[in-house]
């Protein structure tokens, strides 16, 4: 291997601190800023809109997602800034 | 690691004793205190108020639910008010 | 902890012998009295109603639930009555 | 614990040689004879009907179920009987 | 226990040789000779019909079934023969 | 046990070099050669034809797929061919 | 075995540093360079394009897919580039 592996949970744990975007299967949506995960990724969120284009965004002050629902996790919020940070 | 990870069982841990709001894989969900939870994420609720927009709220003296289909658990219970103390 | 932890399995344990509310993922709902139940929280149920309000209520002598399906558990049997009890 | 905990794959134990009645995830019924079964509630009946109120019941001389797929076990096998004699 | 218990595996092993007839979560139904089976209840299958009655029955030569998959296990084939030999 | 039990495993090792045609639970199909397999049953496929049906076949020229979702797997490649000669 | 075992993992670990293209359950797509993966799949992908013929493609600078939702993946980035060149 030349190339250095990138680990998922080593790329999660960067994030700590900073905004993510979290898609659910099923499609909940949730932009927060990362306060903790454990092996199984289940993910504590703070400071959270769910985001939600048919009934309204939604303010959520703090959450805990189900690692086994979480579909994908973006780092840097919204899925449109850039997010160039957390690999220095 | 320059910022605390912050565990989800731990998160839970501190919400026992206080209000919650739970939403199932499906859909279902239940605002109520928490009295307890395992490494599985089963949660036992108090004075539960399983949320139904269609066929209307019900009260719950006491429930047990699978952690399997928890999708997100959110402390404060309803979703709405701000939740500051837990973590201090 | 400043708050004792109610362990789910303890809460079922305390409810053998006592009427209990099973409702499973895809709906069906069980109300009858708990005779045991395993780690996997399979449980066995007597004198069973299995609630069905469109084809009609039927009574089951004796049934096996398998846990892996159980998506919510009621103590007191149909949701509606107070049961404060169990927990003494 | 003051009532004893009737474990669930004890019932399913007694049951053996006796008519049961099993509803699988997808809404499947089979009732027949309970020939034996393991840790996983893997099932082997004999003498099987297939329940099927829309195509017609089909007679199936022996079958396997696989425990996953299990969401009910009843013993007794049609719902309607009572079954008070395997728990002696 | 007053009665021998047939463990599931016992069954599927006695099968082998013979006939059986497979029903697949999500409907899929193939009747074929069983070659194999590990623990996990994977079947190899030769001589095999996917019995489709809306697109038709297709002849496949042999097939390997994931175990996940399979819901229910029929000896003898086609759900209609009598199949009383292989417990001999 | 008289007849000798072919390992599902096994059948899949035979294949290594062969063409194999693949259903996804889902209902994805893909024929190709299969180069390699774990004991996850994922496995990789070389010279891909993915089926449909509907949008017309796809050329992949390698893929890997996730054994969870796998359903069945025939040896020979597209389901019509025969397929005598893996075995010896 | 006359043929060598190419192991889905190795064939993951090769493709570090190049374009794969992955189709998760339930049909989102995604393009995008891998950065790293653990052994439950769990992947990592960078300047990543969600590909959604509906409501238009999508750039994602960094995502994390989870494994468990990984349907199939492919070498080389959309599906349609020749990729000859990682297995040497």
């Amino acid at each position: 291997m030349t190339t250095e592996n990138v680990l998922p949970l080593e790329l999660i744990d960067k994030c700590i601190g900073s905004p993510i975007w979290v898609i659910m299967n099923g499609g909940k949506e949730f932009a927060g800023r990362l306060l903790g995960f454990d092996d199984y990724v289940n993910m504590v969120l703070e400071d959270v809109t769910e985001i939600d284009p048919i009934g309204g965004d939604k303010k959520l002050p703090k959450i805990l997602l189900n690692g086994n629902n979480v579909c994908m996790m973006v780092p840097g919020g919204d899925g449109v800034s850039t997010f160039d940070d957390e690999e220095k």
